[in-house]
């Protein structure tokens, strides 16, 4: 007998992956959480029935929402990650020596479980001595907290359902520019411009970012178990440029899989129909 | 009923496509055709099971293959096109006026019928009185013509089943070679990094074009039609950089939908991953 994951891209279009073995199936409060085995991408992490995650290339997305900001934020001592409950942000964080303290503020405590059970290797970071996890609703800490910081992720779960939704709104991307710093930087999980379902949400969390942050733009990375292949990261800032040079030594001794100083550049070179998407 | 379109992209991985209505279904004396009719991708031609291009990004494929060659050879005269039978890219070569001859080689005519008939658009080019189509083999055609060309692309099927085949072997990358003219570039279409199953067609290609052509390398494009999304152009020559500057001028008055100086330029930054592949 199959066992299939099934995830819908678009209309009439599926990605169908073979399931050699489930290893937890899960509702928590917030959403429902899966994770399966499969022969080809590993471990995937599945929520709410959309990957949020593979073994095989979950150091793409990670590297790619890490290493770009931090190669140009001048001197980032502080940063907080909104979401990315499963740590691979945190991860990649950690091996910055020069941050100091790196707030994880994840609302559902049992996607951090499962990927310490689970995913060891992209949680290995959430025990660095610089680390806090906050269990609680991302939205509530950026309106209430009194720190401020260097470089703020957001690393969120579609806004199509759950409660990554009030990830998507102004009003919260006014409370993340009251909390960044001068000379920080603001990225977060952008969606994808190929399919309508995913670019509609692009055109609307662009315009609404567009409103709060004087420097605005998306950069890109080739993510093959994400709908279309084709990933946005947006990228805001009060100051800085997304064209300016990486600061000599920020990735020295930093090993990367996919990141590198001209992969960084390129990802800010934006197909017309892309541009054409964000105008 | 539901019809669907199932491509196997790599073990226990499928891309699933509802078909609204099959347009056209034939086996040719080399391969079975297929033109089916959905609603996210407008038509597709399918070619022995394998999606050869979609209404909705083919202009991703054919304006990546031509443009950026065609961007930096200096004076191009006579462009050769191996398979390609839609005929995409010889539309996208025969807007630079620059170009006085096209030769269109395709071993299966009714390819070139089939796209005439369902993708008018995409066949637009093939009446250009600059070009000839030869409805025969671009193997024993590249071995024997007595011509030379400035830009030679190899827009074929992938080499595992079917009369692309012999489009990826060293003998074949000697016979184009041989005909390319100085300040020429090849480029082909070179499978993607992703999954195993075209990553090692990828590590055998690129070994063997590296025997042949000084300079050789691969550029990319993000095609969510194809396989993991994340697809390679190889991109061969005897003295043209892919670095170099484009030659002015060259795309006034073109318009593209994917293309532009920016993306070409970045087409090559290629992550750490797949630099590790092509060692």
């Amino acid at each position: 007998m199959d066992l299939w994951h099934t995830e819908r891209q678009s209309e009439g279009t599926d990605l169908r992956i073979r399931v050699e073995k489930i290893l937890c199936e899960h509702q928590s409060p917030y959403q429902k959480i899966q994770v399966i085995e499969t022969r080809t991408f590993g471990r995937i992490l599945v929520v709410d029935g959309y990957i949020m995650m593979t073994e095989k290339d979950e150091f793409i997305y990670h590297e790619m929402i890490v290493h770009v900001p931090m190669s140009v934020i001048r001197d980032p001592k502080r940063a907080l990650v909104i979401g990315g409950g499963d740590g691979g942000a945190v991860r990649e964080l950690v091996r910055h020596r020069c941050l100091e303290k790196v707030d994880l503020v994840e609302i559902d405590g049992e996607v951090i479980e499962a990927s310490k059970r689970f995913f060891p290797s992209v949680a290995s970071g959430l025990g660095d001595p610089r680390v806090t996890v906050h269990i609680e609703d991302g939205i509530r800490f950026v309106a209430e907290t009194g720190d401020t910081y260097d470089l703020i992720i957001i690393d969120s779960t579609d806004p199509f359902t759950g409660p990554g939704e009030g990830l998507f709104t102004e009003k919260f991307y006014r409370d993340c520019d009251r909390i960044l710093n001068k000379g920080g930087i603001l990225v977060n999980q952008h969606e994808s411009p190929y399919y309508e379902e995913n670019a509609s949400v692009v055109r609307e969390m662009h315009g609404k970012m567009k409103r709060v942050f004087p420097i605005c733009t998306v950069y890109q990375a080739y993510i093959p178990t994400y709908p279309s292949g084709h990933w946005l990261f947006g990228f805001a800032s009060k100051d800085v440029s997304p064209s300016g040079d990486a600061v000599p030594g920020r990735m020295d001794g930093i090993e990367t899989g996919y990141f590198n100083e001209e992969v960084r550049a390129a990802s800010f070179a934006l197909p017309n129909y892309v541009k054409e998407l964000l105008e």
